[in-house]
């Protein structure tokens, strides 16, 4: 159970199920996810990263797919079972094969690994990494 | 400085020199990164780390460009510089625009974000998503 | 389960006792939640921790409701479920409205996003942040 | 050196600068900290980002104090070195004293602890803190 | 459930089974626990992992309990659920006291509160400390 | 610079000197570094911490060194380079060889990948793992 509880499409005041339509018709589903339920509590909150998250996952200069993958990547470093489990849903529906997900969980184990023995030998930066092109 | 010092090519046991020479054969570089000379220190994690890079990072269900990002996003998240800076190095030599790049830290932020909302409230995991395929 | 058999009031033995009887008094409860029993497997540490929590949490120069939303911000962005469970109730029994609860996930969320874009980047720091006062 | 050139307010197109001055105007300065000039480079974030957080940190049902105290807390638990540096100057003028920043460290350090033992003993949650009001 | 199917030892293919089967003979026990079947979905992952933590977890310079907590402090930190509950068991069956659980859990605590400080008051590093040996 | 102006020995009020007179004392050193003349500034959490890494440091059922390489790996972890670099120091002093650290490097990079490879793929504990003994 969340800490707070969700606002269903029935209960939700108008700004609300404004956010909801516009999630149901821009994602061509016909139901709300837990997590928009649940944020709908502090309705600002609810508009404002809905409006983000739409923003930042449209097509772009990078595919959708690529997207999708990137937030499950972070998802699964910082240990949010909702996003991993969201996001892996989300990667599949636009198209990651098994083997691509196996490919980027084994990227995601890797960085961590480097990372830490960068940060744990307390690696010189190269001043060719320095920079900026 | 690092915490250890750095193993040069000159100074280095043949066991490390052969890695360094795979290193600059496999990605066509004539010199050796400062990641690299300091884990030397330690002979066995540096021929396991650079085996196990060179397997991931290879080409297969994802290209190449899509796992550098990938480990720039993770490396953002973590806040490890030398990452950071490396793997941002690393993409644009793979073809990352600044375009792609932008978007790239948009999802980073985004998905540090959303996950901490999931968290926060304890979102509950939806049954839908729960599922294996 | 937690990794370790919580220790009760009743098998308490006599330095554990005396920390659970000083818990219920300080904050006039009737029971002990299971934070406590667990980690007084090991007695020092549930002393030590304990006598630490009620000086940092005491009122002072911040108020204790102000204490509590801190502590919560901090557990969720470290995804404690535990601790965001349970600090999410000392707020509100300190006096957290909803309205605070949602404002207070909002920060939290925002400054997940914004630090991880200062770290993407790299963004240098502003020699008048630099300052001491 | 951030990894990407800052966007002076002299070389700003006309989007940009739009928000540059509504930064200035807002927070009554005359300069522009490096956080907004380097995510500048993609100008969607850079609106993006300051419309959220000219939002989410304005007065409400917490006051602007208590907000910038959360997000240094956050800051310092992340370790997000411009972060810290920021926020830490944002609180104190917005009036946090020496003792102020000396407890919210204080919860800060123990919160971190805390979140710990409880994570590495697996401490089960009470029945009592699933409960939503 | 796993965001993948587990392979089972009946349903292996040759390769997986081979790893399996070392793993088996390695650690003289005579099942296999879930981390492996489930990270077997990726094949080249499988072995690549057990064959860097077979090499890493080996006595060496350090003997193998010490590794162990090592291993159970660092996902402790990390709130691993699989990893804190699978390596203390690992632990204790290489030799790990219930004292020595307390004192390690102890420093864990610590080593997270005054990880914070240093960083949330941004304490400079002492030139001593900055000295390669 | 810190964040706050350190605490010099000359300068330190009776309460705070105390507290640097002992760590002399306990650690037979001459000089009190960064940390501690930082977080002086508020001297209960200077206090409270000396005391409390002074128990938690202590000889125990773990020894010392064991105590000082586990401080590291998760300083390791959590990337706070204050704390990497005082921490490899004393572990050094305590005993630590560079082959020693070279396996405690080994391990956090190790344990930071599995940890992500068990939250990515959300592996199911066990039922043995849940087992409190």
């Amino acid at each position: 159970m969340p800490t707070v509880k969700p606002v269903s499409y029935e209960n939700a005041p108008p700004a609300v199920r404004a956010v909801y339509d516009d999630i149901k018709a821009t994602r061509k589903v016909d139901w709300i996810n837990n997590f928009w339920t649940t944020i709908a509590n502090h309705p600002p909150t609810l508009k404002r990263t809905w409006e983000s998250v739409k923003e930042v996952m449209a097509p772009g200069a990078l595919d959708p797919l690529v997207k999708e993958m990137i937030y499950l990547a972070i998802s699964a470093s910082n240990n949010c079972e909702y996003c991993i489990r969201s996001h892996t849903a989300a990667a599949r529906k636009a198209g990651m094969t098994e083997a691509m997900l196996g490919e980027l969980m084994a990227v995601v184990g890797m960085a961590n690994e480097t990372n830490r023995l960068a940060n744990g030998y307390q690696v010189e930066v190269d001043e060719r990494f320095k920079q900026t092109p």
